[in-house]
């Protein structure tokens, strides 16, 4: 029997919805048995207040915590409300730490007292100490839902607390040893707990070389660590070395989603997709005006400046106005090979693949493409303008201001990230705006400059 | 004592080479005991093939095992011809399979065979076996390392069976079970087994709703279940529902960090970084053109349409060539305002965030912020041009036709890609270089259509 997973949720949603008008609880029952939690939270808000609760009803009290706890914030307090007290207590008692101080993070201070109130006292002391880290620090993503045991623990001992121990399934994989004073001194793995004889210390079989980060590392960073060294879940300590956390996979993919999101958009000159979880529909708009206008104002006085330079060659342009036809394709095409340079450069330097003596060698490796890539399209649009003015200076002017035009942008697009990078700018400026901003400017000056130059030796 | 990691790995790299000149061993030794073998494989690759061996050396073989892991794969077959048959053999066995293939998938067929005659008969029939599977497959990356028992075993039996498979220990947080036939048909997790009784039947305990994939699903959509479930390791099974293979967690980071790139070059009007590992120069060129190339020759005749369209508007132009001064600015915040509106779409797509009726709000949402956005630019662009020109009939033009332009940019930045993923294409294709392009064509008619009109009605 397998789990019935997302393929056909809108389905699923109509037949829940249906049966429910129908009261032919069984048959819901039956589906829902097969369903996972993430895919339950899903069908959970597509129904009335009222079917809501009779669905949760359907559910076992600690289904009914994991559904929860894949609820947004909004709805998370909406859908909590509806249960009773000790379902309440009950469920936020099963739910991880790190998914209570998600939720709890974008709800109203008040609100978040109410629902801390429902925590025992142990649990609440560590939601509200998790809640003071920044959440894009380690100590913000982490929980303190962990096992951390004795490093003069004998195996056995070792094994039946770990069997008293009620924690999260997913953060048992790993046992963290400390020494007197909670700090962090090794690491075992279940397996190795399992194979070890049971008279054995631990301090005789723990792994001393643990890779860990502190509270206040970014989770960018962390998410580099945890990719880079294969790890399954990487422990928190504060600044003493004393353990205070651990950050598991889940969160770790959340985190590098999120930021290849905010590359993505970084590169199209915005910054966040935030006002997609924003409900309110005119602060969506509001956020993203804010997100995309600095940017925006920025080549907009590029623009001008670029408007400014062809004002100074009016002249040519006034001595042959087919100069002008050309502006738009010559612009356009500089942009798109610079666009195409720095989106490469700026990916190769975040995935650390443009090292040390590597700079020169990639700036090199671009002019050749440049200049391959100019060839190809020279030919093609002398060729193409001399079939549609038949004009041949004009098309050799173009011709020639493509080839030259693509060859600074690509330079352009290369170079300007790797020095942005050098003087430790974020590389992901140099963005699409940015860059084709910066090769209109060039690319007509060539242009405007070439013709002037040819149209005079011509005649 | 915590691990060493990478952040001064270049000193480190320096500080070996200069003990191993000076023969100080024990120094080497002291330092490499901290260190990861993914940066032990940094500092390997950066020695002479004496100091590669003497390094080896240092390493135990279950370390240098774990190295040779961490090796590309050309620098993983240099550095195992190194080593004797004895350790190339123990190297070989120790690796996980999913490794192992992934470099055999890179090297020659004979040297491959070569390879595969030091692993013993099991081992080599199930790489041989992976090796079949197409590398973007879920078959492609997963191993045939797993552990998985009958379902009519008791605890006590399954933990003695573990006690005695040697397996990986990334593949060990959950045991599969079968059916006689080798279908599965449960998962139980370690920390499950540890608590169970003894005496209980692992079908009592076990969860039947195992969430699997089989061999030929695409490993894109492998990291999607992956990272929506939340889970630690997922099992393959082929089409009859055997199980053939587990996928762990290191390997679905990777294909997510891959698929991030993929997106980012594509919306560059780009295909793959691949040129990156490629050790041949002449080779990266090569393959850096071919992925470009395409994409601008399509530009290119767009960009010579909008030549066409321009050439028609040449009236126009003649009758006031300050016109022309405006055509980069409008046409680049036209790209610039288009390429934003689509990347955003093309992103919340691409991570699930327009579904069914949020479809026109979306497109609404986009008409009202490109509205704000071309209020606020056209009025600047107004007012600057008064400026530069001094000529309030061109102002009140080019003014007009920045508000026009960016609200068109914004409604086609938005419904392309949407329109793309309703009609079966990949959103993606909707790329910077290729909405500008369009923009330009939609820009520059409005911008000369608006001059013609209004300097009609203004004389």
């Amino acid at each position: 029997m397998n789990a019935i997973i997302d393929e056909n949720i809108d389905d699923i949603i109509d037949f829940i919805k249906e049966h429910f008008e129908n009261n032919r609880i069984d048959e819901i029952k039956n589906i829902i048995e097969k369903m996972h939690p993430v895919d339950l939270a899903d069908v959970l808000m597509e129904l009335s207040d009222e079917n809501r609760l009779n669905f949760l009803n359907l559910l076992s009290w600690e289904d009914s915590s994991e559904v929860l706890s894949e609820l947004g914030p909004e709805s998370f307090s909406e859908v909590l409300e509806l249960l009773g007290k000790d379902k309440k207590t009950y469920v936020l008692d099963r739910m991880s730490q790190d998914d209570i101080v998600d939720k709890l993070g974008e709800l109203e201070e008040d609100r978040r007292k109410e629902i801390i109130a429902y925590l025992d006292i142990e649990n609440a002391r560590d939601v509200r100490e998790l809640l003071v880290y920044d959440e894009d620090t380690a100590g913000g993503i982490m929980t303190k839902d962990f096992i951390s045991l004795k490093s003069d623990y004998t195996i056995y001992k070792a094994i039946e607390t770990l069997r008293k121990t009620e924690v999260d399934n997913e953060t048992i994989y790993y046992v963290y040893v400390t020494d007197l004073e909670e700090r962090l001194v090794g690491v075992i793995s279940l397996r190795e707990l399992i194979i070890a004889k049971p008279n054995q210390l631990i301090s005789e079989i723990m792994n001393e070389n643990v890779i860990s980060v502190t509270t206040s590392d970014d989770q960018e960073e962390v998410a580099r660590i945890v990719s880079k060294y294969d790890l399954l879940v990487i422990p928190v300590t504060d600044n003493d070395g004393v353990l205070s956390g651990i950050i598991t996979m889940d969160d770790i993919i959340d985190v590098i989603e999120e930021e290849a999101t905010e590359d993505i958009l970084k590169f199209a000159g915005s910054s966040d997709l935030e006002d997609f979880d924003e409900e309110n529909f005119g602060m969506r708009i509001l956020m993203s005006v804010r997100s995309r206008l600095p940017w925006l104002i920025i080549t907009l006085f590029g623009g001008l400046f670029t408007s400014h330079i062809v004002s100074n060659f009016q002249g040519v342009i006034n001595s042959n106005t087919t100069l002008a036809m050309f502006m738009p394709l010559l612009a356009g095409m500089g942009g798109n090979v610079g666009t195409q340079s720095s989106t490469l450069t700026v990916r190769s330097i975040a995935v650390d693949q443009i090292r040390g003596k590597e700079v020169l060698l990639t700036i090199f490796q671009e002019g050749i493409v440049g200049i391959s890539i100019g060839i190809v399209c020279s030919i093609i649009v002398a060729i193409s303008s001399f079939y549609l003015k038949g004009d041949i200076l004009m098309s050799l002017i173009v011709g020639v201001a493509m080839m030259s035009n693509i060859v600074t942008a690509a330079t352009i697009g290369t170079m300007v990230p790797i020095v942005f990078k050098k003087i430790g700018v974020d590389p992901a400026v140099a963005s699409a705006p940015f860059i084709s901003t910066t090769v209109d400017i060039t690319g007509l000056t060539i242009y405007f400059t070439l013709a002037t130059l040819m149209m005079k030796a011509w005649l």
